[in-house]
């Protein structure tokens, strides 16, 4: 066979040096050392666990958010305690996950107390992989909620036009080395999924979005100008609108569709979050309780198994596999990633990125 | 046409008259008049709503657990408050509609002094229709998660046999006159309706359930005896998971396939509840907040139709829709459902169901 064309051969990047690019890229944008190391853990976490289309390839596009205005660099969430189990952050339009990460941070100081603590966010920007706020609650051992509203990609069940956001619906438990992490967008596909194949210059599934006639397509750039498919019909739809409620009507953020898209440097994108902390050990040990999910675990990937399924996986499984596959190996990019990072490195002065020796 | 056979001619009962004959039928097996009315208002509004799966049809199967001796008709449950805003509630092996309904009670007055309130449910039986205790948090002005757990019907993705509950999750916001209402099972159909489907002889899609040897089947004998599909793959599986957790897991009620099925008497369920108030108004006012619940309805009923669609509705919508013209005009049965719902009040003497003059 040939080798594989030098455009789709595979980079390799250790996660560190990866942290360490991303935070040079940040500071030189004029975030502040400390936010720019919580952005960078967020998008190396969500590359680690093999979220491709929530790391640091996003890098490019929310620099044009800062450099374009739409994005305040240098903002720090404003934090409110409104009662003993509830907060309100306004992210000053700052960093999604610098909010969400203060946010959850109250949430768990809440639970610590009183068992549960729920913080509503406004006035944000994308937070990426939600999976990283739900494993910042396992590592206080906390479950957790995270809600998220976002742009408009999805139409309401029965509209052919975009209204709501493939917002994921995330949530988690800790257990002993298998938590429980769910983080699920509401349509067939994740969206961050067709940018990735339109970098990529790759096809996608027919069932993964309608184009701006209403037609299936194979197209990525045909998909982004039309709608994506909720899973389920009205019932991925109505998790959309879920997510809207919770996150967008409760908070003051936008909602409804106005949710400014992370493409769109027009203006701030005034996403909404929803986040609850729960103490898992309200009502037995925490050593019972993580027996209980181990338990759980073992029963669904011990399950019978269906006609040609080799392995059944827990909920974040498979990414808490991949996480440990490419903190020892790297994280693997194709080379435009690499160039256009390097881009945004050139643009502040700062280091490109440290590619592993084969 | 031919006049539509006796057995599928739909009979028609006033939504007090229902109240009143499953009241009844409820005290003559030795539930207390309190419960009775909680029990018989849940099933008759669910009925009403169109939710016809977890109306009064189930009172034989109900009545068979108590007479059976698996759930106790008499027990009151056993309500604790753990924290200022998480309580407990030891359902006792009584009606999961009673359990649920004192544990939201405390939720909401929970949520009223502090923004959020938390009640895990142990030890609870089947509680209907999640929806009635979205609407009971709804009439108290409180946005609301109602999760539970339930008995094996669904596999984990990738395996053949039962092992999840098709455990819907629930949630709601109060708007104008269109609250935001969503109950949505995680399989490709709700259970019930193949239940239904079984007992009006009727056939179900192909693509709702297999059969006990992993085929495809509209049998709803065969399907019963095989899995339930989930909606979209291994998202309609994690989302089932989602609410063992939360129900299960939490609570220290039966989880990961413990939960007993609704039609095995040989002991009791030991379903899990999650039920969760917040406050709407924690960051606005209850006016404001109501103005974006119903702005969201209008951008969610106001978009722009897909081809073939004459309508679109906002969850929870259609079952509000159904309620108003049953309220009406009475509630449908057929003569098979009437007759076993009559049979019920005649093991315990009590008067039979009055149908409305046709």
């Amino acid at each position: 066979m040939a080798e594989a064309p030098l455009e789709s051969r595979k980079l390799y990047v250790r996660s560190e040096d990866a942290q360490k690019f991303v935070e040079d890229v940040l500071k030189g944008n004029g975030v502040s050392a400390k936010n720019a190391s919580t952005v960078a853990r967020c998008l190396v976490q969500a590359d680690l666990r093999g979220v491709d289309t929530h790391g640091i390839n996003r890098i490019p596009s929310y620099m044009a958010r800062i450099q374009q205005g739409a994005l305040d660099a240098a903002a720090d969430p404003v934090v409110t305690k409104v009662t003993p189990v509830v907060g309100q952050v306004d992210g000053r339009n700052g960093f999604g996950f610098v909010a969400a990460h203060a946010g959850m941070k109250l949430a768990i100081e809440m639970a610590e107390q009183f068992g549960i603590g729920m913080v509503s966010i406004k006035h944000s920007n994308h937070f990426g992989m939600s999976a990283w706020i739900v494993q910042q609650a396992i590592d206080a051992n906390m479950m957790s909620l995270v809600f998220t509203n976002s742009s408009p990609a999805l139409p309401a069940w029965g509209g052919k036009s975009k209204l709501m956001g493939v917002s994921p619906i995330a949530c988690g438990a800790p257990g002993r080395d298998k938590p429980f992490i769910l983080d699920m967008a509401p349509s067939v596909a994740a969206r961050g999924k067709i940018y990735k194949a339109k970098r990529r210059e790759e096809k996608i599934p027919l069932d993964w979005a309608l184009d701006a006639e209403g037609n299936p397509t194979d197209d990525p750039t045909a998909a982004l100008g039309g709608v994506m498919l909720p899973m389920g019909g009205p019932k991925g739809s109505a998790l959309a609108i879920m997510m809207d409620v919770f996150s967008g009507v409760l908070s003051g953020s936008a909602f409804a569709g106005h949710v400014t898209g992370p493409y769109d440097p027009s203006k701030p994108a005034d996403v909404g979050h929803f986040l609850v902390a729960i103490k898992p050990d309200l009502f037995m040990s925490l050593d019972e309780f993580r027996d209980r999910i181990q338990y759980l675990y073992e029963r669904v990937v011990g399950s019978e198994k269906a006609a040609g399924v080799e392995r059944i996986y827990f909920p974040g499984e498979i990414e808490q596999l991949t996480q440990a596959e490419r903190l020892k190996n790297g994280i693997p990019y194709v080379s435009a990633e690499i160039d256009a990072l390097n881009a945004e490195a050139t643009k502040v002065g700062a280091a490109g990125i440290i590619v592993r020796d084969q």
